[in-house]
């Protein structure tokens, strides 16, 4: 059912799918069969969005970067965007253009996702979180509120990262632009879990099963199933 | 005064209230006398809206709330929604079902509160404050930008909690799932000031009137009226 | 271009300008040549934008501040905002009343900007950064994403401040309302650097080309070209 206030432009939308009031749908975006697609979203065209798929009201999925002559890093993308079935999406989360999210995720109010991420299937990305360039992450990992992964980052899966932790790739904190190979964001292994809070520097690894204290500081590598704490961050025990 | 752009399926709209251009109103919600409804904005079924209300553009009010199949908690809820007389939302916030909110509030934007949590009157939950399921907030009470309240939480009447103040409920990280009764969030007692960046572990308990400076980790109960300050926090003096 | 499924009450829009479905635009608002205003922004009466502007969907221009009893701090503000040559805004972002930004600046998704601040040139407010009242931002200055900027802060030029940074202005944590004088942000130097997730107490001093380490709290002014760490920070270089 597709409401006669909303501006669909697509003819590829699955059966009983539910499309309300005020959306908009591209030209060239596809949706899948017993969507719900609530008021106020905009699907840009390239979008393909799978089978039972709800997506809450003011989420944007396909939206281009856009550095507005502020931004140091050149931006590439591909046009496309791929949400897999029985996500769930919004209220006003924003999906960048060359995104990938796969199947059973769920996706915060606000969460925003920039341009060639990978998220794998059965995740948490939840409210506010935002997720950077270029950052892939595994299945089954949840991500908390406020917490912010940066670009060039990898996280594998069943990673659990708690709320308000900050991660960053650029030691020189943008002092000298973007430099390809010198921007590199953490590595956290298989089964890791990040407490409230915590801050992970530049390109340190954090091995599989390991656990980061609420509010430290991590400043180097973590080997894996070891237990960090502190400002800066130093082994405690095994898990 | 209702915009002819506007889709208002209730006929509950009270005397002086104005809905703007491409709102959307579902049958069985109510709205009061003398609101302002700001365009874009979204009210669901079962939401009941006092006098003298404003509603800025892209709040929703009456979520659903939807696990798709990524959270643990089993999730139930009631399908009504009370905001008292005099309140002012949003733009963008998120008003989840099962959500009870005083009088006078201010909710700022993008403010999102889940299913089963109470706000008293004269409460301030600033922008992209996130408010998990089941917490009790009292009256008076300020919570500044971006801070997470976590759920199974219980704040009394004038706290402050300033800004990116982190709370958990879950030593486990998630890794147990959600057991009932493992799940507890932290207790601020009345009149207890929260500093900025302050971090909260799982079923702490702040004393009446007590301090917590700013980036403090507390990771054990705070007597009433007492300042803790560090990592971990520990009693600096009193109040 | 005009989408008929918007509602223009101005007519001052630039030529070559595209307005898109389920826009808001109030009269007296004026909009420049070549811009792209996405579905369901709302652009208030007052506010004027520059050319080769882009606003993506969701995005409020011309909030005004609304206290609802809960805020302590009087409110003035003039009615009108203005947007430079080439910014790119939202989506979801809110700019209040009585904002000034410069030309080619991001404003990032969500971000939201209160009344009486000035942004200079070139600059990123990146995503859900929430700036207060009557601050001032200086030109090329970034702010990366989930950052808090409090009321009555200066910012000078090409100061880069990392993410889930809290900045505050009040020592009594709300407890004496709003006295005015009492309540002072930070000032941040030219060319400072702020680590993620540091805080900054209020009225702390950060000198020119300072580098305040991830995780700080810092409590004492700091000297031009000094490195800072710690809780709280002390120097441990310079720069």
């Amino acid at each position: 059912m597709i409401s006669d206030h909303a501006v669909v432009r697509s003819e590829q939308i699955g059966e009983g799918t539910t499309i309300r009031e005020f959306v908009v749908v591209e030209a060239g975006a596809s949706i899948g069969r017993d969507c719900v697609i609530h008021p106020h979203v905009v699907i840009g065209s390239g979008v393909s969005i799978g089978d039972r798929v709800e997506i809450f009201p003011g989420t944007v999925v396909g939206k281009p970067p856009n550095g507005a002559n502020a931004v140091a890093r050149p931006i590439e993308y591909d046009r496309v965007v791929s949400i897999g079935d029985d996500c769930s999406l919004g209220p006003n989360a924003v999906v960048f253009y060359g995104v990938k999210i796969g199947r059973g995720c769920l996706i915060g109010d606000g969460a925003s996702i920039r341009e060639e991420c990978t998220v794998g299937d059965q995740c948490l990305i939840s409210r506010y979180v935002t997720v950077n360039y270029n950052t892939s992450i595994g299945d089954r990992t949840k991500i908390m509120d406020l917490t912010h992964i940066t670009g060039n980052m990898t996280i594998g899966n069943d990673v659990f990262i708690s709320v308000l932790v900050a991660t960053t790739n650029d030691n020189a904190l943008g002092a000298r632009g973007y430099e390809e190979g010198q921007i590199i964001g953490p590595t956290i292994g298989d089964g890791a879990m990040i407490g409230s809070g915590a801050h992970l520097q530049p390109g340190v690894v954090i091995g599989n099963g390991a656990v980061v204290g609420s509010g430290s500081v991590v400043t180097r590598d973590v080997e894996a199933r070891k237990v960090v704490m502190g400002v800066p961050a130093r082994v405690v025990r095994d898990v």
